[in-house]
């Protein structure tokens, strides 16, 4: 047995051979520079991309290993590829990888030596469930992701929940692996800055059951566009995942008890499901949201506008939440948007952060919202 | 908003040609042969590998699209990755990966027009949770996964329980993504070959809480060496799982419903397990199972097992079932275990299947197994 074990290491070791050498990339240097190397000696031309950047070129050494460090980074959530004479790839020394849409990318953390609220911590986790719910409105089951707080399953206590949506490209995955929504849940949970809370992320694209792969379709590619994209069936069906929740987890029902949240498509949806529902959510968060419906989109749900924000500001809200980049292409609507509170009267918080649509700016709007929410 | 839109699109659009063409690979032709193809104008030398098998060399085509078709293969599940001019990559074009242990892999399936069980189809699903539980035998939180079938969250039925390990190198998480565990299983029980039932899928390395990325060890290479590595550990604190999955679901505990099985160190696992708790299990499954301590372990886990297997194979054993391909590299081990099993009189299922210790089989076995349990 001891020699079975043995060959079975050397297959390990072997296969990771295959991988590359062990160079330990991406390596992060205590002065928050981070070195990229990838073992490569017969490549003409290695580059790296953080994020969707300029592309830094690697500079060769006699073996045959490429590096690169870059200066010193802002603690945050990085994502890169290398591209290796013109062809883009992993990190294959690296097996942290995050699908954006349709493109899959490797991923570090830059933490100045004090764990991000992203990073999984030595405190009491949450569970996440993929589950499965009928939706008569739509006229399927489909799925959603539900985080439970450490300690649902000990207790009979009700807890707040928070709906939090994805943007177009996304599904209800998401929040988890781009936003990393467990982690901060748990991370602001632990430290005292949330309340324990319930998060469902249900998929806000009504022509799909679930997340590419996990419903018949099978292994398509993820896409922006949908079949039925933005045009009021998710919003007018959402009743369907509110009263699944609340049959299924020990909610408290109460307005003040219910938030509401979404980035880009998701802020839309978070949008016109409040005003429609003005009853229902006590705090909405609107990220980077997409504003109005597109052209030649009709549907009751994105009617009278005004006189339902006039009924939703009237009502027991607590918080209406809008956050956006300077960069954000959905900036001047969301300034329109603005003003239209403003001539209405409503009182809101706006948060404008440096930076345009994309996820490092989601993710800390979501580390904002989060303790703002039940208090 | 409309023109944002359309500014959206072309992010997108951008985002997508950074990531090569539109080739679309791998394509899985009707005669069940795979064209692969990818867009590397200024590789010198492109090769695919199948698995970990040999490299097959792409031809470059004046648009610097270089392809490669395969021979009719057999319907299943693949992994694959390019190696353009020495560097292994993922298929830019495909965004279904798979980690092994500490490597990314492409995947596809060939299912010559009918699903596979490892397939996503139009069948009702089961949930999925990532489920911490306290081990005071371990003295830490950890995380398992658990599957329960579809219908569970609508009746009051209690369902048996199949506790299902995973190999050395693996984690709680590699049921479901390298085995497909939640297809077979919603597949299985909606054709009416199996019945539903929970399936518990913890982690077997005492040395961590969760899998890499998911605690507090941070973004750690995964691999295959533990520091508490089969020395009893794991089986003696199996306990501490059942004890909260009885808790906390609604579960039949008799034993003849309730199952164990793993693969490779999991089936060493399974063994010792229902050979220390005789009572327990009905259902015993070993793939391509570890067989043997390591030299220099001890641990009253693994003592007096003769002993221990009379009185298991007494109790109301339903099936003991070992699965093993002529090729892998355990194949001997389980040669001997089988005849200390016949020199006992000991009554099991043997299955020899072809192959090594791989994947292939350990999905095979878990279709092959499911449907055998609680009948």
């Amino acid at each position: 047995m001891l020699a079975l074990l043995a060959l079975s290491l050397l297959t390990v070791s072997a296969q990771q051979q295959l991988w590359g050498g062990a160079n330990g990339s991406p390596r992060v240097n205590s002065d928050n520079t981070v070195t990229f190397s990838i073992k490569a000696p017969d490549a003409q031309r290695v580059s790296v991309q953080l994020d969707y950047g300029v592309l830094w070129p690697l500079e060769r050494d006699t073996a045959g290993v490429w590096t690169f460090t870059t200066g010193a980074l802002e603690p945050d959530l990085y994502l890169y590829n290398y591209v290796v004479d013109g062809v883009k790839t992993l990190d294959p020394e690296n097996v942290y990888t995050m699908r954006d849409v349709a493109t899959v990318k490797s991923m570090f953390f830059v933490n100045g030596g004090h764990p991000l609220v992203y990073e999984a911590q030595d405190v009491p986790h949450g569970n996440v469930s993929a589950v499965w719910y009928d939706s008569p409105r739509v006229g399927q089951k489909r799925r959603m992701m539900v985080y439970t707080p450490a300690g649902y399953d000990q207790g009979k206590q009700r807890y707040p929940v928070f709906y939090l949506l994805h943007g177009s490209g996304g599904d209800e995955t998401v929040w988890l692996h781009q936003g990393h929504a467990a982690q901060v849940l748990d991370n602001l949970i632990a430290s005292g800055q949330a309340v324990p809370m319930i998060v469902v992320m249900p998929n806000g694209n009504v022509d799909e059951q679930a997340a590419p792969g996990a419903d018949q379709r099978g292994l398509v590619t993820p896409t922006f566009a949908h079949k039925q994209w933005m045009e009021g069936s998710f919003e007018s069906s959402f009743v369907d995942i509110m009263e699944y929740v609340d049959r299924h987890y020990r909610t408290d029902k109460r307005q003040s008890r219910r938030a509401i949240a979404g980035l880009s498509m998701g802020g839309y949806h978070s949008l016109y499901i409040s005003a429609n529902q003005p009853k229902d959510f006590g705090y909405v968060g609107l990220f980077s949201a997409a504003i109005r419906p597109m052209k030649g989109v009709e549907s009751p749900i994105y009617d009278n506008l005004e006189q339902k924000l006039a009924v939703q500001f009237g009502q027991d809200l607590k918080l209406y939440w809008m956050a956006i980049g300077k960069d954000d292409f959905l900036y001047e609507p969301n300034r329109l948007y603005r003003e239209l509170l403003d001539r209405g009267g409503h009182r809101y918080t706006y948060v404008e952060s440096t930076g345009g649509h994309e996820w490092r700016n989601w993710r800390r709007y979501l580390a904002q919202f989060v303790p703002l929410l039940f208090k």
